[in-house]
């Protein structure tokens, strides 16, 4: 027992109440010890808006957050001693010593063993994204963590997947930290990244997981030269002194078209004077399809046809898309190249990004699924008037299988016992409806890939976590295996998460045997 | 120079990397130690969906965190290594040596003074909520972190008041940390106790801002007694063995009325028998309305007329509107007093709390108002296409204007040199329409009180911040001085934010100056 260095909110104490007590009930009851698994999964994707704006994939991350967090956890000398303090309504202590002791011995995460999906792998509603075995009380008392370390990361990163895809290959800054939920701006950073963000401007958490921050400037800086009696021309001439190499001038601070773009033309000349290769501009407010544009017909015509044009100003992925198809249409009218014109947008997303605007949580749970009772493993339930939240009972394997255009069809819950590989065709049951059944024929099937792996074993992890550059890989790759339906951005095709007839034979037992 | 001990992703580089590259600009072109103000300020009250859920006002939260962590953050040792390593797109060091020997010698706040509205009071769009003065560069690295700590926390705040002022005097529980943005959690749970939740179920954050956590028990402790082959009244049994006093049951894990209920007064009758009050049931499932009606109908019947009825489960301010709409409309058809069944009622609000679900974001800004130029001050100005977002410029003053009521009726933005107080009548400008303007009688003034006030001289505070339960009381004395109509769930009435006429013709010839 001692202590962690963490501030107490953030250690292990890091956690809903309730955990305790009911850790305290378990340890009372003698189950504190019982071997127990839970689940953790999610139930429905994001949904942005009422206009059908959902998301058809999920990005997992966060483990190895989780991980860390847990490796240095614990119930030190502090913590035990807030436990203490703490009162119930008759003003005794609501903890009692022997436990409290307890907990100073056996409170840490060495006991759990976890297999999870990797981080970048794209995941579906209802399949176990993680499956944490250990002592029941010790397993409790990690889910309000986990959940809050899972759910985030995967919303953020799904989040960031879909501007990504809607950006069409150009590159995407998160601009989003001024606005995030507090602290969340640095675990959504990563999360942004990982889900296909290409850079963001947080300093402090992109030299962390080892990307270069980037950005341009403010307002501020052109306001700070006007006050004084200078106008833009000279805050963009200062900006190209300084950065004659990095020069991005930000357009917008008085008039876009009529001062903004000709002062950086004039600015970009003198840096091609001097052999320089001007950067770009940023546009920050108005209708960006147009201004961008506009803007590189002004460009273009001054001979700068390769600078960057950043967009920002509440960018999501649909505005994005918007935008993108109004050039489609309408820059040809100007005598501007779409394609061209494209290729060369880059995105500063804030906001939107950071806090998933429109749906601003995902909605992962962590439920019991088997304890231990003499030597033997009993199957866990809880029922629901809603059939879609009868959980899946006991220990699971998740598969996904690939057809023969090696695309993801389908991911398959079954029994941990059964291996699906061996079987020759596959029976796919619905997971609530009893006649719902798609039979996939051997010869149709390309590959069946197990995605659950072991990532901690009695508290020790099996290895070291991947990069987010290899993260970045994992999400690639699985991009690229899902339907273009599946990517729609508005009211995508729903991926089929089915349950082997075996797993469906227990569930269904367990409910009856419940119910009677 | 030294080292802060925060991870450098939570310190001084907890910013945007284009505040370090325009303090850099500031040092070359001899700018950066000139005094600088920046006010902080939002544009738009959190609006919460189409049907017009929206708020009327904002409660104030966040400066607490926020001059601690500016105590506590300046460029160390790692930090100025880091910046050392940046690098520009020609491969050379982005950031030069005489700047970062500058930034490890001044890159601390010691050199920065702020007033604000203190935490807790009710504030308005586009008005400075916070004014910061100090060198150019060091205020401009301020903005990030300045806008993360402060419009998050102001966020929540104003949600969590809402939902207060939904629950008719009930007592609300934030239960959202499991889903939560990351670590928005703990800052979150403290802003929420600033908008008037009672009680936080995150366990570390209540410690430390000095409230007690408060919980129920999850569904897993029920399936666990479950899955050993014991039932749900068994686990009920042993929760109210280990908690005679606490003895809170939640009754939907497998039929909230069929078997939670009627188990949990069996429950309920041991413990009276042995001299023990049972708290209460939690409903976290199905039409809480209807249910919640039925329980207290079974609850009395047994002679259960005081225990609580905690309810939970997607929760947010129009929802429990629309629950106690319908008790009072239904619950004495089943001979159910609607009044003293609402009064039992407590609330655990999750998801849409702790992210302010619906809109995750407050669009506060922070934007340079003056600059000092050899001894005077010289205002600085934003022009937009849009006149609502052209900045007020300069020093001003803020005052809130109560009428004989001792009801605020108007925030008004004046130049420093003004003083409101001994003028006779007022002439209240629009802040962009110039036809708009209001006279108020002096003899219709009850009170014309200052808002801002000093909290930061060079670094020190000005006085330790109040205690959350301070604040509290600050938040409760504002809403009682609002008019019904401002606090109005959907479509509230909107508060006049306006202009002396000197700030207004200030800002007039600025933008014409700017202009021509």
């Amino acid at each position: 027992m001692n202590n962690t260095g963490k501030p107490l909110s953030e250690g292990i104490l890091f956690t809903d109440l309730y955990q305790l007590t009911m850790a305290q009930l378990y340890y009372y009851k003698g189950l504190h010890e019982k071997e127990a698994q839970f689940d953790y999964f999610f139930r429905n994707y994001p949904s942005y808006d009422s206009q059908g704006s959902k998301a058809g994939y999920c990005v997992n991350a966060g483990l190895d957050w989780l991980l860390e967090w847990m490796g240095q956890s614990r119930f030190g000398e502090k913590e035990i001693s807030y436990l203490e303090k703490q009162k119930g309504r008759n003003k005794k202590p609501l903890f009692k010593k022997e436990f409290l002791k307890w907990l100073g011995r056996k409170g840490d995460f060495s006991s759990v063993s976890l297999k999870a999906i990797p981080e970048g792998r794209v995941v579906h509603p209802n399949v176990p994204l993680l499956t944490s075995r250990g002592p029941l009380a010790i397993v409790q008392i990690l889910e309000s963590s986990l959940l809050n370390h899972l759910n985030f990361q995967t919303l953020i990163a799904t989040k960031a997947s879909r501007i990504k895809e809607a950006a069409s290959g150009g590159m995407v800054i998160d601009f989003g930290m001024r606005r995030a939920q507090g602290k969340g701006a640095i675990s959504g950073a990563r999360a942004a990244l990982i889900g296909g963000v290409d850079f963001s401007s947080n300093a402090g958490i992109s030299y962390s997981v080892g990307f270069p921050p980037k950005g341009t400037h403010a307002h501020s800086m052109v306001q700070a030269f006007m006050a004084l009696g200078a106008g833009e021309l000279a805050a963009f001439k200062a900006y190209s002194e300084v950065y004659p190499d990095d020069c991005l001038l930000l357009v917008d601070t008085i008039d876009t078209l009529g001062s903004g773009i000709p002062n950086a033309i004039k600015v970009f000349e003198r840096l091609k004077a001097k052999g320089h290769k001007p950067l770009g501009v940023r546009l920050d407010s108005g209708d960006l399809a147009y201004l961008s544009i506009q803007a590189a017909k002004m460009l273009n015509k001054a001979g700068f046809k390769d600078t960057s044009i950043v967009l920002s100003n509440k960018l999501d992925e649909v505005v994005i898309w918007q935008i993108l198809s109004q050039i489609r249409k309408e820059s040809s009218k100007y005598g501007v190249d779409a394609d061209s014109l494209i290729k060369r947008l880059v995105y500063g997303v804030g906001t939107k990004l950071i806090t998933s605007g429109g749906d601003a949580a995902l909605d992962g749970v962590y439920k019991l699924t088997a304890l231990k009772e003499g030597g033997e493993w009993k199957p866990a339930i809880k029922l629901s008037e809603t059939p879609a939240k009868i959980i899946n009972p006991g220990f699971k394997k998740v598969w996904r299988i690939y057809d023969k255009r090696d695309k993801a069809v389908a991911d398959l819950l079954s029994l941990d016992g059964e291996d699906i590989i061996k079987d020759n065709d596959l029976m796919l049951h619905h997971p609530v409806n009893p006649g719902m059944k798609r039979l996939l024929r051997k010869e149709d099937i390309s590959g069946i890939e197990p995605l659950l792996i072991d990532v901690l074993k009695e508290g020790k992890r099996v290895k070291e976590g991947p990069t987010v550059a290899d993260i970045r890989k994992a999400r690639e790759k699985d991009i690229e295996r899902l339907d273009t339906g599946i990517k729609r951005l508005l009211n995508p095709h729903i991926y089929h998460v089915s349950l082997s007839e075996k797993l469906w034979s227990l569930k269904q037992n367990l409910i009856n045997s419940q119910k009677s």
